[in-house]
Parts: C-alpha cells; sequence; structure tokens
C-alpha cells in the first residue's frame, strides 16, 4: 500500500508497505478524510520524537472499515468511524488510574506516527477497535469530523485542565486550530470575559465567532499587562495555553492569573530545557495558582461525547477547516501548507 | 415605611414598619426592581415555613443603596446595586467550609422573609454589604438583573451539583423559571442532547431558546421512558431537577440516569415525609447515581460572576420577565400571578 | 472438577464441571484461599440476584494462576494472585468515563458467581488478567490477602464516596467486615471523632482496634440522637453505610449529617422498594447532604494500591479474620458460618 | 507593652509599643506559649517581605483573651485559644472563592509580622475573632497546640495539594517541622510507600516515627534518582516539596513523579527568578504531572478540625517540640535557634 511518511529527519515522501495486520481486538481502516497537524512538522522538521525512518505520518483521520479482529463486537467492515489521535491500551495501570493517554508510558497513548505507522495511508491500524473507533453519525460531515482527532478534543481539554466554572475570566494563549477550540470550549462552558491572544487575522475572527470576546495582540505589548490594564489589575480566573514557548509564556500565564486560579496547558513544548514560573509573582510557591498540563484524553468515549456537540449543534467545526484537497495525492500540499502557515490559514482537510 | 407582607398564612397585605436600622457592616437598600417568587408563594398559602405575621415578602431585588454602616468600604449611597436572594454570615464555619448558604444553620443563608423582612418594602436591609452586595454594572438593564437574586443562581447551580461535563446527555425536569436558568446553565457548560420536561408552551419555547434539544411532556407517559426510549435505553448522564415532588420525581430522575450520573436537585420540597429512591434502580444503592441538591451560593462574588455572564451576552434573562409592571403598587397583582400561574407567566417584575 | 454451587434459592452443594476455557486475554486460576461473603448468602437464600441453577460461588480468591492465554504479558503459570471481586472490561465505555464497575450494565463488573462461575471451585476464569489480577508479593499472608479481594476495597470505598477530610467527625454505620474495613480507611484518611455503630462484641472490639473513638449501640437509643448529642447537636461530617436496611438507615444518617455533609454508602440494598430519604431534614432537598453510593472499583491497579497498604503496615486485615478452615471440604462450614453470624464471627477463610 | 521585633533587616530586640486597639469584630490575646518559625528568619535576616521596623515578630501563639470587641459573640474575656498563623477577611472576594489565605491580595491573608505587629508580644491583636480563633479544648496542652498555628496546617496543607489518595507511594522532600506534619499527613491520608527526604538524624528519627517508611539522604547520589531506583522505575504518585530551592528541587520532584501525578508545595522560595520545571521530564508539557503549590488555610474552621486530631489522638505534635524555654526572656534565644538551627533542633516553644 501506499503512504506519505517521514523518510528521515526533514525529508518526506510516498513510500510503498506492506498492508498492517489485524489483531484480535484491531481493526483495519481506510482513510475518508485526514488532516495534518502542527505535530506531523514537529515530528518530521523538529525531529521532536527523534529520528524515524519511512514511518507513515498523521494521526487525524475520519475512516471506513476494512477488516476487524475476530473478537471486535461493536464495529464491521463498511462501518463509518471516527479516529481519535490517542489510541490508549484501555486495560493499563495508567488507564486503571485514568489518565490513559500514558498507556504503556508518559505520552505512549499517542500511537500513530510516534511507535507505528499513521493514517496517511490507504490502511491503518486501530488497536482494541471497540474502546478506540467511535461511529460517525449520520449526518455529520466527515470532513468537520477530522476535527475531533485531535483539534477539538485537546483544546476542549485545555479548558478542562483549567476548570472554567460560570462567570471566570479566561485567558487563551495561541489561537491556532487547538487554541480556537480552547477558546469555543471556554465559552461553551461559561467563561464570562474570554481574551484570545493572536495576531493573525483570519484567527481572530474564528476567535471571536467562538466567543472571545477580545482579541489580543502581543505587538501591543506584553499580553500579562494587558490582561491586567483590562481587568482592573485583577487579572483572569484562567489561562489555557494553546502556543508560545517553555520560557516566556507560563510566565505571562502566572503574572495575568490570580490567586486560586489554573494555567491549562495544552502547548506541546518541543524545546527549552525548562519551563520558567517566575517566583514571587507565583507567590513564593504559596499562591494558589496551579499549574496543569495534559495529553488529551483519546478513545472511544471521548470521540462519542465530542461528536454528540456537532450532532446537537453545540460546536461548529467546519469554521477551522481554510483549505480542502480532493485526492490522497494533495497530501504533501497539505503538510507543506501546515508547515508554512500562509497567513490565511486554520486547518487543511485532505478528502479521499 | 410601607412593605407589601405575610399577615399570617393564607393572607397578605400592606403595612407600615420602622425603616430598618444599619448595623455598622450593614446597607439599607432602596428597591428598583423586584420579582416575587414561587418561595413567597409557599410562605403564605402553604406556610412552608411556618406561621409568620406581618412579615415583609419577596428576596428578589435589585436596588439602591441609601445608607451604609461605619465599616463599610465598597459602596455607598447611589451605588446601584444586586442583592442576592442569599445573604451569608461570611466568617460561620458553614461558610469557612464553602457552605455559606447553611451559615447559621442548614438554609439559614436565607434571611430575607424568613428571618428578618423581606424587600417588598421602601427600604430593605443587607447584612454585611461589602460580602452581600454587586454593584449593577453600566448597561444591564435592572429588570433583566433582577433575574439574577435567585432564578440565575438556582438554576444555574442545579448544573453544578450535577456536574454537567462535555457531551453529557441531560434532562431538566420543571421549566419554570429556574429549571429555565438549568437549561441554559447545561447548554452554556457543555451538553449535548438536552431534554427539558414540561408542558405549558410559553416555557417550552422558552426552553428551546435556551437551548433544549427537545421538549418532553408527563402527558405522553413516564418522563423516564421517554428519556431512556429517546437514548437507546441507554439513559442521560445528568438530571437535574427544578419541579415536581419528593414521591415521585426522584424516582423517574434515577430510572433515567446511567451508572456513575448525578441529579442536581434544586426544587424546594415542600410536602410528603420522604424523597423516594427507588432501590433496585438505583443499584441496590451500588450504582453510582450520586444525589446532590442544594440551596444556591449567594453573597457579592456570585452575583459578580453571573451578571458577567450577563454583560458578555452570554446569556439573556429578559426572555424570563413575560410581565412588567410599573409601580409598587402592583405587588399584590405580580404576587397574585405567581400565586395563580397562568399559562402565558414566566416571571413577573414589579419595577418601582 | 468440584465446585460448590448455589443448587437453586435456598439450596447449595458439591458439583462437577468443566473446568473454565481461557480465552486469549484470560487465565484460569486454582485457589490458595478463599473467603465466603454476606453476597453469597443473599445469593443463595434471599435470591438477591434471582435463581441461578448450578452456579459456583464465590468472589474472594488468591490463587495460582494454572493457565493464561495467548496475549496475556505479565502473569505466568505458577504466579500468585490477588483477584478482585470485580473484573472489569477495561474497554468499556463505563470504565472509560471511571465506572468500570459498571462495564457492561449497571453492576456488570461484577462477574464471579453472578454471570459467571465463582471462585469455590478447582479453577476458576478471569478476564483481562493483565489488567484483573494483582501479584501476590512476598511476604504477604495470602490468607490476609483474601480479604482484598472485596471487604477492603467495599470498607475503603465507602470513605472514599463519603470524601472524609483531616478532622472530619465520622459515623459508620454497621461493622461487619465491610463496615470494619470503613473504620480504618476513615481513621487512615485523617478522620477525628469517629463513631461505628454495632452491637456485637467481636466486632465493637475489632472497631476501637481499627480506629473508632466510641461504639453506638442502637439499642441505647436512636443512633442519630446519639450522634446529636454526643456532638453538642451539631452532628457529623460524614456517614459511611455498611449495615442496615433501605427504609430507617438513610433516613437516620441523614438526621445525623452536617449541611454539606456526604453519605457514602456500601451496603447492598437486598429488600423494600424505596430508600427513605427523610424531607424535612434532608433540608427539603436544599441541604447539601449529598447521597452516593457504589460498588468497589476492582481490577488490578486497585489490588495492587490496598496490598502495598499491607506491606508497608499501614493496615492489618489479620483482625478480621476470627475462623481458619484448612482443607475445601470446609467450604460449606464457612459458608454457614455466614449465613447464622455467630456471635464471635467477623469473616472466615478457607485455606486450600 | 513588650515585644520582640524585627529593628531592621538584620536586627531585632526589644521594643515597647502602645497595646494595640480591639474593633468591634476584634480580640485582643495575650499569649501562653508561642514559637518562632523560619519565617521569622526570612524575615529578618533575608528581608524575605521587604524592609521593616519596629515590626514585633511572630505568628504562632496560643493565648488567652483579655478582650473583645463589641460585636464579637462565641468568645470572651479569658478564653484559652489557638491562634492561626493565617487570619482572613472572611467576606472577602477570595475568601467566598475558596482561597481565604489571599483575601486582601496573593498572600495577604498572613497579617502577623507582615502587615501589623505579630504575637512575640505581651499583646496582639485578631481581626475578626469570631472566625479566626479557636478554643483549646480541655485536655489539649498549649505547648502542643502552638505547633497548629502553622506547622500542622501548612504540613497538611502539601499532602491536601498533592491529594494522596489510599495506597499511593509519595516522597516529601525536606523534614524540618512542616515536612515532618507533611510526612505525618500522608501516613494519616492513606500513603502506602512514604520516603522522605532530609539528613539530620533527629528529624528522620522523627519521619520514621510519623510514618515515613524510608529516609532518603541528597548525600547518596540524586534524590530523583533514588526514589526511580527504589520503585522499580516507576517513581511515585505524589510529592509535597516541604524544603530545597525553586532551581533544583522542582526539577527532582517532576522526574520522581509519575503521569497524573501531583506535587504540592508548601515551602516558601525566597530566592531565584524563577521555578524551574524540566521541559522533558514534565512530557512537553502534557505529562499531567499537575504542580501546586499555595499557603496554608487558616480561620477558627481549620483549627477546630486539626486541633480535633489532637484530641483524638490522631496526632502527637509533641515529638517536633526538641527544646522548650520557660519565661518570655527566652525569646531571642528560641528565634536564634531557628536561625541557627542546631543539629538537634526541630521545634523551639517558648512558655510565658
Amino acid at each position: 500500500m501506499k503512504g506519505y511518511a517521514m523518510l528521515g529527519i526533514g525529508r518526506t515522501g510516498w513510500i510503498e508497505k506492506d498492508r498492517p495486520v489485524c489483531g484480535p481486538l484491531d481493526a483495519i481502516v481506510h482513510p475518508i478524510a485526514v488532516s495534518p497537524c502542527t505535530s506531523d512538522v514537529h515530528t518530521v522538521w523538529e525531529g521532536a520524537i527523534g529520528d524515524r525512518h519511512d514511518m507513515i505520518l498523521g494521526h487525524e483521520a475520519v475512516g471506513e472499515v476494512v477488516e476487524v479482529g475476530a473478537m471486535v463486537r461493536d464495529f464491521q467492515v463498511g462501518d463509518k468511524v471516527i479516529v481519535p489521535a490517542i489510541t490508549p491500551d484501555w486495560g493499563a495501570l495508567a488507564s486503571q488510574a485514568g489518565y490513559s493517554m500514558h498507556s504503556g508510558g508518559m505520552l505512549a497513548g499517542w500511537k500513530f506516527s510516534n511507535f507505528k505507522d499513521g493514517v496517511f495511508a490507504e490502511y491503518f491500524h486501530v488497536n482494541e477497535a471497540d474502546a478506540n473507533l467511535a461511529h460517525l453519525p449520520e449526518g455529520v460531515n466527515p470532513v468537520d469530523a477530522v476535527m475531533l482527532s485531535d483539534m477539538v478534543p485537546t483544546g476542549f481539554h485545555g479548558v478542562e485542565l483549567a476548570d472554567v466554572q460560570f462567570g471566570d475570566d479566561v485567558c487563551v494563549i495561541g489561537i491556532g486550530p487547538v487554541g480556537l477550540m480552547s477558546v469555543a470550549a471556554a465559552a461553551l462552558r461559561g467563561a464570562a470575559k474570554l481574551f484570545a491572544v493572536g495576531s493573525r487575522k483570519v484567527c481572530a475572527d474564528a476567535a471571536l465567532a467562538y466567543g472571545a470576546t477580545e482579541i489580543l495582540n502581543y505587538r501591543n505589548g506584553d499580553i500579562a499587562q494587558q490582561v491586567l490594564d483590562k481587568t482592573g489589575g485583577r487579572g483572569v480566573d484562567r489561562v489555557i495555553i494553546a502556543g508560545g514557548n517553555a520560557e516566556e509564556t507560563f510566565g505571562q500565564a502566572i503574572r495575568m492569573l490570580k490567586p486560586g486560579g489554573r494555567i491549562g496547558n495544552v502547548n506541546y513544548l518541543g524545546s527549552g530545557d525548562n519551563v520558567l514560573i517566575p517566583r514571587a509573582e507565583w507567590g513564593c510557591g504559596m499562591g494558589h495558582k496551579t499549574i496543569a498540563g495534559g495529553l488529551m484524553p483519546g478513545g472511544r468515549l471521548r470521540m462519542e461525547k465530542l461528536v454528540a456537540l456537532l450532532e446537537n449543534g453545540r460546536l461548529d467545526t467546519s469554521r477551522l477547516i481554510t483549505h480542502r484537497f480532493n485526492g490522497f495525492e494533495h497530501m504533501e500540499e497539505a503538510l507543506m501548507l501546515m508547515k508554512d502557515k500562509p497567513r490565511d490559514l486554520i486547518k487543511p482537510v485532505v478528502i479521499l
């Protein structure tokens, strides 16, 4: 079969591989629509997860089941399915503890284009199909549903980690597709004032449409100071970090946060030795400014819950999709968009 | 001063009383807009809190400060304020434990027209003004803001007690003004499917406008069975009880609830010896169907958080207000509306 | 193989059956030590789970692995293992939601002597062995460890459901072996005053040894009133229900509970149409007296966490075991002890 | 009146001041027993809270009420009381939000020897007496009770922040008096394996007595590596930080922590620009290793809950007190002990 792969650090291309083998609990899926992610870019061009050779990329897909293992009960060939980026081992101790994304080790619930080939292939493998696939409901557009693999659950998890409550003032730092889903989630969770930090117009417009009450641009000065100025010096109750870096962004978040507040980080921090937490503004360790960060929860239940938001008109992911390609042959083009981030891009989808 | 009072069980009327005295931490407030509540009806005609004589009614008000105690720092004469129905003693042990509504005893954070005269008077007394009043922001209509005294915080608390999470299926039983605010809150908290149980058209229309996805009418058969039928037998994740009674409603809620689900009750249960929980459907005590119920949190912070939802366009309470009266002399008329519940009523407001 | 079984309602006896078959994820275990449970008594003599024929009884065991499926990685033949009473399907939606004990339906994580043969047999079947068995650590007595199958996790779960905090006053109603483990858990979780309700001397002595500060006997009057009298009328912060019935016990618990308190029920309620919650004392639905009840969490992680308490000297289960039998032939005798509950019994163990 | 004061940075001595004035909600207290704290040392010799002149030191005291304000209801002259180090303004918004220690601003619930004179004086002032004092129960030694002002609530709060659950493996870094109370609290909360990091014998012995299962000494190599070695590479579930510094200690904690784990910091971080969180070991921001840190909760309820642990034999603070002085004139000697930290010191108390 054909797949679009990382050939080595900094190099991608089409390769031929054997179709993956289906274990008794597993499924083999053919993609209907896929989307490249900034993580794919980190993987290839920054070597974020180390050197890999001829590893098929991609972890965002809606597809059709083409084979199921003997012990699979809820899915059959021909079913259309949503595939989460994170496909845990559900019996693992980490899963029993409530952290299935870390089953098999920290972050190891992330298997596609990490520990095995990804979804940019004619066929891909899904472990524990009954527990990791969700049926695509009638009436939900597969293209919209691709956003459920990673963008929606990651963005929403930021809001869960930050624990937004009714009437909270919130700041979302970074409004790429994940950050935009954090904006939507914060509004959907009952935020009052909702600052969104970003500079590209297409993203700012989307943020306002998703419920942001004000866009802040770092070009207008330190964003922590901007937030303090706009809140009478009080700061916000919650900060979701969906962009930025280890050295600066957490410091800004801590400074704009009230005592008793929480940071929810869903930004993959790709560089820097340390995340820097400013000591004094963190209350010398005693300010009750809690710092949480975590990989999205994956699996079937999560997909079912999130697609229900689409079905019931609570969330519209179509606004994220600025570029659509018809045909697998456009895979490279779509990936390069994510690498180059033109000003009008939020997220591309490739329809097979 | 003049006040509209409970004269005794089953009797109301205008009385004359001395203007209340302002302690060092307190404020005296003149009402701008007030609203009668079903609780006022229970108090007078059902004797829900026992016999009371010449007790001024009412606990929902927006007003203007006319006097402040010597130790009050944040409010001054002339300030327009939102007054919560629940005005706790903030230093009490129950408040320190996080249950300020029970400061001084179970439910004793409820003082207006319970332990002291209520707000249907030319002047009323507010304890711990700095902690229990909130400034009415510029641009918020006082009539809309009256709904923040009780309807919004009570309805929203049902959703907090039921702990609605992203993508949950939810049922709200009862769609009077409190239940409607539970509907709005469940939608605002990320519910997917959202059933609302009620029969009056004005309420059903409002429920749909506030985010309900389907209206259920008990005249079409047992509502638990209706919910089970509409969810493929799975039931819902959360139930908010904002109507019904002790004998039947909890049984319905338990039967429509998934294991692991929660009930949030904000309905004042005025009669019956016992709340009945069906043993078998409650998993013989082992089904993890948690039953929570509680009086709304009051105080200043709560009012500030909720009014911020109005200011930021997250919630529109004006749809609740079906009847407006200009002039204090219409107080009785407004109260009788709540007693008689005509088919086109959700909530009346009297503007002074 | 030989097994001790429920022959029909009210009848037990030895039967011959085929040794169970081992699926790819499963294990077959030979018991080393087992213990009958009050649930076995309910199952047989009260028909609590309906009529069953020739179903082998028992769900508390420590054993030795005699066969493992092809996909099992962490256990091998000869391993000594602790077997939890609850053995969930870990990929099920309920498990993903955090309620593995309800995987496959409410209470359906309980499989032994419910949906399949139990552990009172020469061999028994364990589903998802890697996720549901725990290694018996060196130095832990298998007889003590049998208490980890059900008594310890159930008793401890009562304390988790009641959410005991440092310095809370707590009452444990019922001090059979489960209630005693609730007493131990409440003490181990930081309770201050710890009332234990029971009447048999052997249990009362054990309760005091496990950390109760006072024993209450219902023969001395209403236990709610006793608790109120002993707490200056304030009541307790938490109640764990590990005995009693649906009609009376919850009423007592509600009456002795402070507003803001929680009930954690781990008593299987075998009879009665309804659990009765006294309306007025429940604050007319608004007292924030939360009622939780649930089946114990099972699986491997739970067993590992609890056996670590034994290994590190935090808990001594040996005090629960008042009767020891050597030889499988004593199975009936041990079961009849649980049925007849002589005054000197807490829990019997049969060593094979 | 006489008081022992910070005269300026690096200088202490006896001063004369007017007895403080009692407001209507307040009390004036004469100390019975007091204890100097490492914070007093930071305040004076490191200028941790800035320069102060003639500010009376001390925030740990048990005393006798000598005057109460007109609105105080629960305390009267002659009452013996426990005084918490943190005395919040209970009506403040931060208190309503559940963070009373930050009422009036981050950390501003700490008033003694910070915003006003401390307790090393013949008389000291307590704001909101009804809400901030607790009666010293009969039978509790005032010397033992002085540990409740700060050492116990701070140490216990570390365990609350880390959210220790039954059977968790825990590491407490730093076993001065606060860390020892974290050890005691972790054991009392159900920890299994409990590592304590320290080097002084008197502290190590106390840690073992309070429930540590093993003492780790940083002189034997990196403590994170030691913990990993002793847990088969898995690490611990929770880390409480009660010593160390901003640059190194959090890195060690993160490295020894499992994904899904929590850090609870109660160490005042007096120097360094940033707290350093190692990026990769923090899962690149996605490891669900939550970092919490906060000032102890103060106030009356907290004191009552904690003294109940002493009354009911759950906790013995007397082991902390290695040096006792009779007479206020020994104040300086006691403070210098805290400054010099001789090898046999845990905590001194001065009895007046």
